[in-house]
């Protein structure tokens, strides 16, 4: 890290940043240009907060070199990290289907889905029992007996559960949950982030409709620095200006995570498009990309789903983008 | 709200429309034209979910004419709404100055600051106890002991107390606070909306960074249909491109939120901007566009502040503002 | 297209409206509601200004249910447009890459380049000879000279040559140029859209920085409507809050405007990303994605480039991200 | 301007990247820490073309600390520029007033509206001859007649005349317009900036849809460096994910602006909000944020206009926002 002083800093205030620097545990290397003096920073410069020195009068401009993110970082962990998951897992050589439906209506609804994704080769139910809804009159899932649906899906296909949390008080329920899913508008709920820090489970942090990828990772390090290393990205597309696409899928995401971070990314084209006819090519440019895994959204009966119409697909098509998924993954493994 | 159908669509899917639609309660008047049949419902509309009407196969586009809020709606409810806190209120003639530190460090600080605030003209105190922070590494504020501190100061200056709440649990700590504030990125954590929804207690809800304003008035809704209509709106900047101010101030969102909503508009120049020497003219701004209120940070020694750094004025800087506000207050009494 | 009224609109209002309407052609449609009348309009809409509409007093909310764009339209035009490119074409069953420099520096450098890329199968040579930079202080390219040395590899390799123009006037100097490119910031430089409808000349459009897939679409428009329908779309990044990547890549562009439009869709890894080492993973997603082409940037000497930066692969990188390239086409093809 | 090495970067390196920026005229100083070099420019290192030293193998990072405008620069112009237009000015103490149609439609419009506008305090009267549309379909402006009509009126109310340019062939046509508009659009139109530098004539640049200050400032500077320095800056709102209002109008630009450069900052409200109701608050926020004058539309029969629909006031409506204007002008004057 590098702090650039303003012209005219005198003597004492550079020895006072400095010593108050020193205490914070870091090496501080100073040089004296014409105009400027620049302080460097060497250590762990994560534990310095950068607002903070920008706002110092004495200071004129604060540069990163190294980034304030540390258990997410792969510099520090250079190996992809796999998340273990009941029978099967997340990241390194295997790659991960979620699908299921956006909200769990009923018994049939569930078991049907789980048993036709299974078949087209899905690793993993997603379904959601408590829905994030911008109305208070919107439909707000069936919560609790939801969860109760997924796991009775789950004891007759095998398939482990992923489900999203929206208040840490509710944990109790997720006991048999496999992955606990945080949605985009809680990405910065910390209270949360924190809570789930505290439990052992594999978490799915979804990317905020307007977070940069930083900021995903520093909400990774909230989880990860309670002692909670399980966690799974998702990149869920981003607020843009576009309009005929709900949100945009950033796919670039995927390359740069991997650079950033040892931990595994989870692509979800379904609520990126907003559009089923936009699910399987999106989920083949993330399998291009080198995403680790997809979460897709299917429905027995897009046309009266509780809540997620026009982005889910049918069984059939599922199985379709299947084949074609399977396609460019063999394509890409050659690489 | 107008529903139009795809063309081709049969008169059968028709009926199971409208009937499903009247069985919302809603009077359904169905118009055929040359090739799209559209259907207009009357009634709260609210209660309708658009994406849902959206997903279903046959429908082309939906229009909404009223607005899916309600109970935060101007057209309901015309006049302005005064909320009481304690010896003062918020809205309709009273002009309010929230004003104090970023963050709660010491008794001094607290103290020193609420006294010359009050001096200035400052109606109510604002300071953060539990702190927001991007890293978990950065400063997470004093807590329990900070609401202690901010209690203290109002007990000896007798200003109403504001600050922030980031857990539901912590809902026991700020029993004697007067104004419960939802930062930015909770104001879509609808759980912790719904919580105070069903306390009694004035709300400052402020708006996300990246979220409309219709957005802001959907979780207004959440804590008015919870039976709490103590709501406060601010707006403290939004994300935008702009790398000068930290963030970009929608000041238009007064006037347009005067016009849909009843609610009271507070604005946050100290956040918006993130540079102090912008804070006058931009409170000054905020007053000639016709806010209810300015919330300001307020700062003994802006050189050594833990968190808040450059957005911080002194208290003499802060006395000055106070000064030009009141003279544009009264240039726009006078309209 | 449907017109709202608002509630209280007489029908002497509504008459004059609809004879308007009528006069512009247009078959109008009126059905009285309980409260709201709403005008419906069939035919030709798209001279039909929105915003004109949007603005009368009488009218509440204007839906377009077809889109203002036709000659790009798919509708009208269901089969793949395919522009003929010297001895190559662009789009329908052809996979086109565009590659080359940055900038054109030198004779030797193009050369090279040119030679190195046609090795490696490139279909068509890129490279810019006037540069729009946001500081007037920046290289501006060789200019003309820069043309004629494109010109030059092109008789040696027989790659046709696609170049950036940025001023009307300069068209004479392009004569012998086979794609005029047109960059983000002039995409709706109307006048120069206008001029170059007015050649046959093949046109690469590319989207602008913060532009929806729409204004793109009607930036095409106003080509096609000068009678040139040899339009080539390109998606290269646009501009949203993530700062890893220069720009974010909308790589959904590519399956949602194959749905809109006839016309070819090339994609633009190196500028998107900015970052060398994300071209292969976006080409390779571009692909996967359904893209038309996709055009790289290639230098001989990425440390010493005057303009191109991090965003640059060598000729050996290049060779390498077409072999990745063409397994994904293989696997796509399948499809 | 600084630049830091990448680790390992070897002395060659060093000297090779120190001689080439000492050849381009800058003193540098070289300071080496315990891991990362760091190379001071100082000088005039508005020439350094920052992407181009970002791309270098061995830099990690470039940080600049003066501004790359120039000309443009408060640092070297101290004092606010004034621009004398006809018989009036811009900027300094004087409060400028732009006011007219959107479009010029007839010669009784024009007449009307502009002898309304002066009676009510408009200092100059504006006007659209040539109109960017988004679509070819859309009414395009009545051209060289519109400007004809504009000088007509200016010859009978002796009101200097602002209107857009969208060509730089047009410019004959403008020799007696005493003010020319770039629009948004065309702000990184960098040819025809370049050509309004090689004239003398007074020339208003609108803030792109999605362009920063920074941006702002060095289209500006791409004026400016062909030698004409009368460039008034306007703000008219940028584009956010916000509805209710067109843009959103960034008031915060103006006293940033003012604190950045030494031109004079015009707010146009009516395209910011979209919304003629709005127009009234924010052109007093405007006033109160420290902005040297307005520019707003103005129209005689808004319910018929040819294209500026819902933004633009009557002449009374008009007279009425001027009041309110005046008043705060007052209140801010005594500061």
């Amino acid at each position: 890290m590098i702090a650039v002083l303003k012209a005219g800093t005198n003597d004492k205030q550079i020895e006072n940043l400095s010593s108050w620097l020193r205490s914070q545990g870091l090496d501080v290397h100073i040089s004296k240009g014409s105009d400027h003096t620049i302080i460097g920073l060497v250590g762990d410069t994560s534990k310095i907060d950068e607002d903070l020195l920008c706002g110092l009068e004495i200071v004129e401009a604060v540069k990163r070199i190294s980034e304030p993110f540390k258990s997410a970082n792969r510099k520090f962990h250079p190996d992809d990290s796999v998340i273990k998951v009941g029978n099967t897992s997340v990241g390194g050589l295997d790659f991960t289907i979620m699908a299921g439906p956006c909200s769990v209506e009923s018994e049939d609804q569930v078991m049907e889905i789980a048993k036709a994704v299974k078949a087209a080769g899905a690793t993993m139910l997603r379904g959601g029992a408590f829905k994030p809804r911008t109305s208070p009159y919107d439909f707000q899932g069936l919560k609790a007996d939801g969860i109760e649906l997924l796991l009775k899906a789950k004891s007759v296909t095998g398939l482990p559960v992923v489900t999203e949390i929206m208040n840490a008080n509710h944990l109790p329920m997720f006991e048999d949950v496999d992955v606990i899913q945080v949605g985009a508008r809680n990405m910065q709920n910390f209270e949360l982030l924190k809570e789930l820090g505290r439990t052992g489970k594999p978490v799915l942090l979804k990317r905020g409709l307007a977070n940069t990828l930083k900021e995903l990772l520093m909400s990774a390090e909230y989880i990860m620095a309670g002692g909670n290393g399980n966690v799974i990205l998702c990149e869920r597309g981003i607020r843009t200006f576009e309009t005929y696409t709900r949100n945009t899928l950033d796919i670039s995401a995927v390359p740069m995570l991997k650079e950033l971070t040892h931990l595994p990314i989870i692509i979800d084209p379904s609520h990126a498009t907003g559009v089923a006819r936009l699910v399987k090519p999106m989920a083949m440019a993330a399998v291009a990309a080198g995403a680790d895994g997809l979460m897709i959204e299917v429905h027995n009966d897009p046309a009266h789903a509780l809540c997620d119409g026009p982005q889910s697909l049918t069984p059939d098509a599922f199985a379709d983008v299947m084949k074609s998924v399977r396609r460019v993954l063999d394509a890409v493994k050659e690489d």
